[in-house]
């Protein structure tokens, strides 16, 4: 029954997609995550190319990925995805990542909202295409924590970027992708050589800019591996905040 | 007869692989060239995979592309890849890029060298697998100029940037699409707006690693539009340069 309602998508890890660690990057398993986003919609008829037309677009609001383990360099690896919830704002889309021996490396969810490219008003998911995604709900297992709220209190900003050309994508704004590299580079190599992340979290608040000074704020670790952080635009605003949780190898 | 001799892979441009303009950029380009180059070798006999279990591996030098055009968001599109030339030292690699309608849309020339990876010493590439390389060596057109020789005079850096993880790759360089990224970053947005890049080349002269301070300088616009850069490691050594031609759209 949930054949047809799950995507899978195959991939080889690229040696310039590798970290120095020669394990797949998140940057580049969150863009994989993004686009098995967009194949699965677009064959089912809920894509973005379809939506364009109607001046409809899909709206990442939150992304959380927690893994046992990362594809090596060369290595195969396969992206399913499936719908979980479809709500009236919001719809809630699952990952699974698996090795070549179908071995699950880790799972990740997702909150989407779709808007009207000229209102950046959101779009009732439930009245779009008379609610046919609806059709796609799966209840596949993913047993890993929904996004979490995040909240970020130092005032001392760690690493200040200005937004340059390749950080800004087809729609003008800041590439979601970038910001978890941009946040990633927070932390020293060795942290990445002593120690895995367990879990990653993105909450995407606002858009920015080309141009836009971005600030990136980290609070102190906790005792548990959570670093949350914050990135803010010049007037103070938040475009994002993340969560990383590290743990030891 | 050039069937063989000719690798021929087919992508699409995805959405966080294009920049504002919808088009893809020279940077994942570049990347693609780059495993295109793997993949032709690898099916070949002489690939990385291959090479390194005997301690060597391939370096690129010299990177030239020249583009009428770019593949827009969505669109397929697909890279050939042949050798031109093998040397004592060194092979010329040249690609060609085709829209899906088979049309050309530019070209690319390569130059490698492979070396141990014990004593860093180059490897006499003749003498690789019996000279095998040679039996693919393919006279197919590659109308564009080789490598120029890139001189940069300008003393005051034009941007300074650190190493960070997301710069390093598996082989603990700074990755060379990275150098991509970071040297299209001198160019403001307009400029990608409102003119085109005609050619673009890159010298990679010597490895950096994580924590350089890198020190981008790029010398005046020439009058038929050539940007010449060069990237300077902390001890001034050059890390590598690049050459950028500008023309009205």
């Amino acid at each position: 029954m949930n054949n047809d309602k799950i995507g899978s998508y195959s991939f080889v890890a690229e040696p310039f997609h590798c970290d120095f660690s020669g394990r797949l990057t998140l940057g580049v398993l969150g863009n994989h995550l993004l686009n098995c986003a967009g194949f699965h919609a677009t064959d089912r008829g809920f894509g973005i190319a379809t939506l364009n037309e109607s001046n409809y677009t899909w709206v990442l609001s939150r992304l959380a990925i927690e893994l046992t383990d990362l594809p090596r360099q060369y290595q195969p690896f396969t992206v399913e995805t499936w719908v979980e919830n479809v709500y009236r704002l919001f719809t809630d889309r699952n990952f699974a990542l698996k090795d070549r021996e179908g071995r699950t490396l880790g799972y990740a969810r997702s909150v989407w909202a779709m808007i009207n490219l000229d209102t950046r008003k959101p779009a009732d998911l439930l009245a779009l295409h008379g609610g046919s995604i609806t059709d796609y709900v799966c209840d596949a297992p993913c047993p890993i924590e929904k996004p979490s709220r995040i909240k970020v209190s130092t005032t001392e900003p760690q690493a200040t970027l200005q937004a340059k050309y390749s950080d800004i994508d087809i729609n003008g704004h800041f590439n979601s992708i970038r910001y978890i590299e941009h946040i990633l580079d927070l932390f020293p190599l060795e942290a990445f050589r002593e120690r895995r992340i367990r879990r990653f979290e993105m909450a995407y608040v606002a858009e920015s800019y080309y141009g836009d000074t971005l600030q990136l704020f980290a609070d102190p670790e906790e005792a548990d591996g959570t670093v949350s952080i914050e990135v803010r635009k010049p007037e103070g605003e938040v475009a994002c905040r993340s969560k990383v949780v590290w743990e030891n190898k």
